[in-house]
């Protein structure tokens, strides 16, 4: 452990097509606005010497309740009209992660996961039998409207005309940017005072999305993976190619077994993933506070706090 | 690719405690069969030019259809008295993968899992959407008469009494060998005449849970993982280390990063999971046919052909 290390704090709120030229001065500043605040929130924490856990938790609960991410309020609808929602944390310190699959109608799936972490002796709780466990821990619900964005319905009802499940990176770039289509997950990563790394992940899935998919948000290892000795990762984009590759341990395994920097094995994770046609980006933080934002795709709404407290946001 | 590559084979039937003290020789035998039976079908298929995926697909329906080990016929009991089913498939030459996650009533989930990789853009299905989608490919379902199993059971009944929820490695020794439980997982790996590697694994999960736990048996890179370029992984034991671990890619990323062989890999990775107090073993194959077989646990059923077409058995 690296004591006194630099805090250091980033974030994401998804991957894709997004086009300067079709987005509206407005609607990027409400963007920034989003990013900007889950900044603030998590780096007080880590400023009052709270823990990487604590302040990616914070930042991604302000990430879900935004509703322009897909995550949380702003999630997209699956085929049934409904919102199901997966999310992931894990633990630098101990490995310990916890983890939920389409969960419906939790405020916030990032807590629910942490609770996963800390009161079972499981990993990764799925569809009822996670919502049971988030009744017995008497998490905060919301009812649907709470969920219910008309821009996210919209979506749905368009992509059922079209008869496609809309990925992340859906090829529709036109209707997706009409509709303001935010893209993909939420996602912050943090180091601590005392040298500690935290991933937190949250998503609420694909537009249209059937037959109880999951993507890789919720599986450690693909969207998400934290050890101390390494890095802290989370992801976002076209799920399958992130899970078929393990893209967020990749980062870790490259710099563990073969000696690449956090900047080095995050770029050539996402190479790799160019390279069998994936698309997508990550953030991820090191215990010395470095940090790397790299993705392949047209944008990835994303954000970190420098060393001297400055929060710097970008889109494209 | 490897043209003319030396056909290789494993399986396992699960790992934990399993103590030549308290086995019968007719249960040893019956366990023996089992594996051998399994073996023979999937080396039948390698010796005519089929493929490994073929090879692994067929040997884990035999060991699905063999009652004795926790996967399809002879899945353990859910708290609810439900049989929930787990199976994951991966294909190295494309790196395709196929999983689902608590599936009930169908006859074979790893041909599910099949089904998953080659007729869908995802990989992962879980719950009543992935049973929605087992029916729409019209596969083999079962009534809660097949999978039940009195021994199995008298376990659940047991667990309730103890209110313990079973994982593969449960402590109670003496109730699990008394009631004749097999632990844990199924699994094959398969290296064909093309040099070509496939990993196949199932679960029946763990006697008295609740909550939707999902185990590493359907997470990619978890209890299963395969790639051309290095090797074909397939795990059994205490699922959550084994997805803290990343234990089956872990395999990969040794010989890919760090230049390890199969078998110094693969023990590697087992010598870990030991470190932090995960249990279990795990199968593995490489494009040049070695096999490799190493576990912690007092026992692992398990089973390989060799080069020159012996089926060679263990238990202990």
């Amino acid at each position: 452990m690296n004591n006194n290390s630099k805090i250091a704090l980033a974030i994401h709120g998804g991957a894709g097509t997004i086009l300067k030229s079709e987005m509206t001065a407005e609607l990027e500043q409400e963007y920034r606005n989003g990013l900007e605040n889950a900044l603030r929130v998590g780096w007080e924490i880590l400023l009052k010497n709270g823990s990487a856990l604590d302040a990616v938790e914070a930042t991604v609960v302000e990430l879900e309740n935004f509703p322009l991410f897909n995550a949380g309020r702003g999630s997209v609808f699956t085929h049934e009209g409904r919102n199901e929602m997966d999310a992931c944390v894990m633990d630098g310190k101990t490995l310990d992660a916890g983890a939920v699959a389409f969960v419906k109608n939790v405020k916030n799936p990032i807590k629910l996961a942490r609770l996963v972490m800390e009161k079972t002796e499981h990993i990764l709780l799925a569809g009822n039998g996670a919502n049971e466990f988030a009744r017995q821990m008497q998490v905060e619900f919301e009812t649907d409207d709470y969920f219910f964005t008309d821009f996210r319905y919209r979506q749905l009802l368009k992509a059922k005309e079209e008869n496609v499940i809309q990925l992340d990176h859906s090829s529709n770039r036109k209707s997706q940017i009409a509709n303001h289509k935010s893209l993909g997950t939420v996602g912050a990563v943090a180091c601590d005072f005392s040298g500690s790394l935290a991933a937190a992940t949250s998503t609420g899935g694909m537009t249209n999305k059937k037959f109880g998919r999951i993507g890789d948000t919720p599986i450690i290892g693909a969207g998400n993976y934290d050890d101390n000795q390494t890095c802290a990762v989370s992801c976002t984009g076209h799920g399958e190619y992130f899970m078929k590759t393990l893209a967020a341990y990749d980062v870790s395994a490259l710099m563990k077994y073969k000696g690449l920097s956090l900047i080095e094995a995050s770029r050539a994770v996402i190479d790799n993933l160019r390279k069998i046609g994936g698309e997508g980006g990550l953030i991820a933080v090191d215990a010395n506070g470095n940090v790397a934002l790299p993705f392949n795709s047209d944008g990835m709404y994303r954000g970190l706090v420098t060393t001297d407290g400055k929060s710097i946001v970008k889109i494209y």
